[in-house]
Formats: structure tokens, C-alpha cells, sequence
């Protein structure tokens, strides 16, 4: 070994530094961060330490989900601060170094506010959070990334798919499949790292609580993520999904992968953003479409709404539409406000079957998401038909 | 559609601003932007230009693998500038804000330099990025993300998997392995965003210059980026990695997927320090590889080192080793200084058959490592047994 070439390699990628083995008296690293970043660190009551290198900065805070924490100086010019206890679950959140929002560098990064963000898990109980977290004793799926030809866009397109365990032993089983979306500032990537949820299915799969499926995560906002496209009012914002999904995704899927397509083995759900195009694609389609999920939807009907005549009036005849979706499955957390319960008691009052469930303590964040997705699972492709 | 309940919601998510459909004036948004980032846009000749709106900053510059160029500020408080021409391919970048690194807003980010960084493409002709180049009209594989446990780590491990197309129709098809390891700044994410490999290897399958074969691609510093392990001296630092490969990964892989798991359907190649855990581990092993890549490989030897004894005398015997090794591949940009030449001339010295690749006007970067792994692919798992 050359150690002076080896010196100018290391300088060179910046990737040395000496081993630390430190204790840490504000807790323990978080699990968003970056290998062998100490902080951001997290203790026992759900406070969290961010710390920043940042000597010539002049004001350094950290703002998570809107809420600003100002950081202080030390001599080295170490910038620190320790939050009140937070919200178990996972939030976005940047560093305001001397007003411009920035990521920590000691964090990954996630797709999430329209932007690459830095990330923070506040871990729950270990009995709580078993359901997305990884079990060494459980069957595993993959997570395959997918590059394709979108006929409508002309040009390639993204998507992931999750394929559980036994899709690679039992190479003659066909498979149903939920189409899952991200809510507006996400993207694909966001239900398989942030929502971790090839690890609900797969220690779903594992108890016998869902059936294996195949899941689908595409992206929602069709490269127009700021708005609507010129010449697109505000209400049909990411409206152009659902032709992409219908002529492009579906027919992609069922081409690659080993699927059942009749709409009894095909589900739609989304969060947010996500909920609103559930409700907008597959309430058109429902010879498509048998299981719908909205998780903190945002479906803003006007109050005043006769809800026998929105959406075409899909739900005017209750008994007719109660045949045909086995599940209608309604979510939010409850710190937020997105009329998840609403629509479901007026969904109700006309007699629509419909499951409403309410994430305790939770935001318009991932842990409510991650929530709703492990109590809609159990609920499709099982009714009897 | 509720307009206030829907502008409260996109307040706070942060992701609704006016549609712009501005011309450049300075180039075209670079491919690494995030969706719908004008900046940084790149020119025709290969001129990049920054921008940043960071009203209270009092210094703001761009550093583009260490060279740094300032930015000015406008009455807007938006800093920018534009570069020289830049070398074409693949860059890490940071913005530096008052004297702190952090990602430019803009930019996608990438495992790099030990930490998430922005990344901008400067794009070749597209004659040249071709083989690199999504292609509608050839079939795709996938890259699948995969979680295993270690038995040796104790812990759960993540690596990431190309499939070619034909393995999901072909379903009784065998297929040889390529092990691929990244650089010591990067993790197992950079072979397949950064290196663009699927693409790659879409392309030459389709077009018959290599056989269709899967490629893994795994976690190389095992957990200790920063440098070596607690009691570990420099030399040995990342060499926990061929045990983990030998007793973890390949059997997980062998088990998991369709594979030939004889030595000569067996190949290793690494760029930067995977380069030199490719040496440490398949000379040791030639039981179970039969093909040898080293890009940019980070293999320090000192210039008196008698070759026939290096790696435990296995280059002593030369045409042993090469009746053994079907393949050694040794490759570098040319405006690097790794060595690489040096190594290959030395080993040619002594009888050990190789192929030099020297990559013209690049440095040690991914444009490098691409055209590598392009040169290398149809060298391997055709020989002549």
C-alpha cells in the first residue's frame, strides 16, 4: 500500500476522518441519518439534538414542518439546539443557514415538499413500530425499479413495484394489485423509503393478514408538481394521471408482471394529494377498479355538496355502488383537518359503505400514512364477490 | 373543490408557486434538477449556471469537486454564476453558504462524498452518451432493492440488483453474476443512479455485445465510511467486506435469484477503493471468479514491489493464472493519476494477460467508470473454457 497515494485519494473524496466510538448524553443517532452521523440524535422523550459546523454563519435553525427552532453558537462554532419532545413518526425538515432552507448534510434525503428534504424518524415503541419494521424472520419482497415508455407523455417513465417473497418461488401464481400514490410534494420514491411499506407488506404477507399482492408507485404529479399546467384550472392539477395510469401504467404492469386484471383483483389508494386522484380515477372506472383508499384525502367538497351528485353521481344509487366496491376505506390523523371523517358520515348518511379510520396523535405526515396503509391492507382482495 | 381548504393544504407542504414557462437564456435545466428546476442549466458549451435565492447570505459559492467559483449577488438577493466549460459526464457539487456545504435546493441528490451531495450531468453529444442513453425501443431490465440479513453484520443489509429483461419471460433461464462495487465515497445507490448502469446494460444486451446477466450491487464499507474499524489499521480498512461478500451476499444471491454459480459464470469489478476490494478479494478467492475489473481501481502497490509476490504470489505462476482468469480489466481516466497504466504494464511485464482502457479527458468521476464498465462488459462470460 502507497499511504502518500492513498493520503491524496482520501483528501481528494473528502471521505476520512478520524474514528469516533463518543457516547452521546442527548441520545441516539437517528435512524434517517447518514452512516456514522451522530446527529441528528433523539432521547427517550422524543426531544432531538441537531448540530451544524457552520462557524462563519451568522443565524443557524432548524425547521421542522413549519416550526422554527433557533440554533446557538458555540465557540468552535458548532451550531446546537434540542427540540421539545416531537411527534413519534417521520418529518421533513431543513436547516435555515443564514436564511436559505438546506438540508443537513448529516441526513439522507427524501423526496418530499416538492424538493429533495432532509428526513427524521422519532422512533415509537419498538412494540409499535414492529408492523414497518424490518423482521429477519419474515419472507422479503423486492422493490423493483421500472423504466418504460409513456405513450401519452412520449417519454420514459419511473415507476417501483413491489413483488412480495413468494413471486420468485411460485413462478405460476398471478397476483392482485393495489396502484399506490405519493401526495403532492412527493414522488415514487416516497412509499418505499418514507412510508416503508415493503415492510408492512411483507410482515403483513408473513401473519396472514393481507394477501400477497403486487403494489405499484408511480408518479402522481406528472412532472407539473408546482401547479397546474398551462391552460389547467387549479381543480384539475394532476388530473392528467389518470389517463397515464389507465393507458399507460396498467397495461405496463400487466404486461410485465404476473397479475390478475380483473377488477376485482385491482385496488387504488393515495395519500393526500394522492387520496383526491383515488377518488377522481377510480370513481369514473369503477369496471377498473373494486378497492379505494384515500388517507388524509384531500377531497374538498364544497360543504353545501348533494353528495348523490358529486362525482358524477357514482353514489346516487348506494346499493348498486355497495355491490360493486368492496372496499371504500377512509384515513386521517387526528391533529389534522383534511374532512376525512365528514366525508365519511355523509358518504354514511346516504348509505355508502364505507371503513373510517382515525391515526391517533398523528399529522398530515407519514406515521398517518403508514398507519392507514396497514389497516387498508386487510380489507382488499378478500371480500366474497 | 374547496379552494381555501386546498390553498391552507398547499401552504403548508410548501409546493405551489406560479407556472413558469421561461426561456433560458443561459442553457437548458441540467437532467439532475429536480422536477421542474430551471437552474442550474448547462450551455452549449458545456458552461453551467447556478443560481440561488439567499437574500441575508453573505458569501455563496458553487464548489464543483473542490474548484470553487463565486457567486454575485442580484438586487433580488438570487446569487449566480456561470462556469468555464466544464468536463462533460458526471459531477458532484455543493453550494457553499457562508462557509457551509450544503446541496444546491434544485439539485436531485446523490450518494457521494461520504453524504447526500447535488449532482449535475453536463451532458456529451448524444452519439456519445448513447450507450448510456435510455432507448424506448430496446427491452429493460430492473433494478431491484433487496434486504437481506447478515449473519456476520448481525443486521439487516440492503443491496440493489439488475435483472435483464428476458429474466422475467424466460423463466427457467440461468444467469451469471456480476459483483460491482462502488467507491469509497459511495454506497450501493451509486452504481445504478449515478453510473447509469441499467442503461448500459439495456443497451449492450439488446445489441449482443454482452450476455444478459444480473449484477449486484452491494454495500462496500460496511459501515465504517469514515475510515477503518476500532483496532483496524488503514490497510484494512473496507476488508470485512469479502467475508460478508463470500458467506453473506453471494449465497443470499445464489438463493434468491436464477444464477450459474460456478467460478467461471462468477465476476467481480469495483471502482476507486471497490476497484482495490476487487483485487483483495478475487485473488485470494480464484476458486470462485474468474473475471477481474479494476476502474480507477485504488490499488496502491509501492513502485519496488516485486509483482510476482504481491497478493500472496499470485501473478508468480503467469500462465496459471491466466489459463484461471478469463478476464483482468484494468482502466482509468486520463486525466487521473491512479496508476492504473503502471499496474497493467507491470503485470504484462511477467506474462499476466490484461486489457488497459485509459478513458479520454476525464478525471476520477462517473463518466469514467460508465465507459469502464461499458469496455468491460463484453470481455466477460464468453471466454473459451
Amino acid at each position: 500500500m502507497n499511504m502518500k497515494k492513498l493520503s491524496i485519494m482520501l483528501a481528494c473524496i473528502g471521505a476520512w476522518s478520524a474514528v469516533t466510538a463518543q457516547t452521546l448524553p442527548e441520545g441516539t443517532p437517528a435512524q434517517t441519518n447518514i452512516p456514522e452521523a451522530d446527529y441528528p440524535c433523539v432521547d427517550a422523550s422524543s426531544r432531538a439534538t441537531f448540530r451544524l459546523d457552520a462557524p462563519e454563519a451568522r443565524n443557524v435553525q432548524v425547521d421542522i414542518c413549519g416550526k422554527k427552532w433557533p440554533m446557538t453558537k458555540n465557540p468552535d462554532g458548532v451550531w446546537s439546539v434540542t427540540t421539545d419532545p416531537l411527534v413519534v413518526g417521520f418529518h421533513y425538515y431543513f436547516l435555515l443557514v443564514d436564511g436559505v432552507a438546506v438540508n443537513d448534510p448529516a441526513s439522507e434525503t427524501f423526496f418530499g415538499c416538492g424538493k429533495m428534504a432532509s428526513g427524521i424518524e422519532i422512533p415509537e415503541s419498538p412494540e409499535a413500530a414492529a408492523y414497518y419494521t424490518y423482521d429477519q424472520s419474515v419472507p422479503h419482497g423486492q422493490v423493483r425499479e421500472c423504466h418504460y415508455y409513456s405513450s401519452i407523455e412520449q417519454k420514459e417513465r419511473r415507476c417501483f413495484v413491489y413483488t412480495p417473497a413468494n413471486y420468485e418461488t411460485d413462478a405460476s401464481r398471478r397476483y392482485p394489485v393495489l396502484y399506490l400514490q405519493h401526495g403532492m410534494g412527493e414522488d415514487e420514491r416516497g412509499w418505499s423509503r418514507q412510508g416503508k411499506m415493503a415492510d408492512i407488506l411483507d410482515n403483513q404477507i408473513a401473519a396472514g393478514k393481507c394477501v400477497p399482492m403486487i403494489v405499484v408507485m408511480d408518479y402522481g404529479n406528472c412532472g407539473y408538481i408546482h401547479g397546474a399546467r398551462p391552460g389547467e384550472s387549479r381543480e384539475e392539477f394532476g388530473a392528467s394521471f389518470t389517463p397515464i395510469l389507465l393507458e399507460d401504467i396498467i397495461p405496463y404492469i400487466d404486461k410485465t408482471f404476473r397479475t390478475l386484471t380483473d377488477r376485482d383483483n385491482r385496488a387504488m389508494a393515495g395519500l393526500s394529494w394522492g387520496g383526491h386522484q383515488t377518488f377522481q380515477t377510480t370513481l369514473a372506472h369503477l369496471d377498473k377498479f373494486a378497492y379505494i383508499g384515500a388517507f388524509s384525502g384531500a377531497i374538498f367538497l364544497p360543504p353545501e355538496a348533494d353528495m348523490r351528485k358529486v362525482y358524477n353521481g357514482v353514489f346516487a344509487d348506494a346499493d348498486a355502488f355497495n355491490r360493486k366496491v368492496h372496499t371504500l376505506f377512509i384515513g386521517m390523523g387526528s391533529e389534522e383537518n383534511m374532512g376525512s371523517r365528514e366525508l365519511s358520515e355523509k358518504l354514511s348518511a346516504i348509505g355508502i359503505k364505507n371503513t373510517y379510520y382515525e391515526s391517533p396523535g398523528t399529522h398530515h405526515e407519514w406515521l398517518t400514512w403508514r398507519r392507514c396503509l396497514n389497516e387498508f391492507l386487510p380489507l382488499i382482495f378478500k371480500s366474497d364477490k
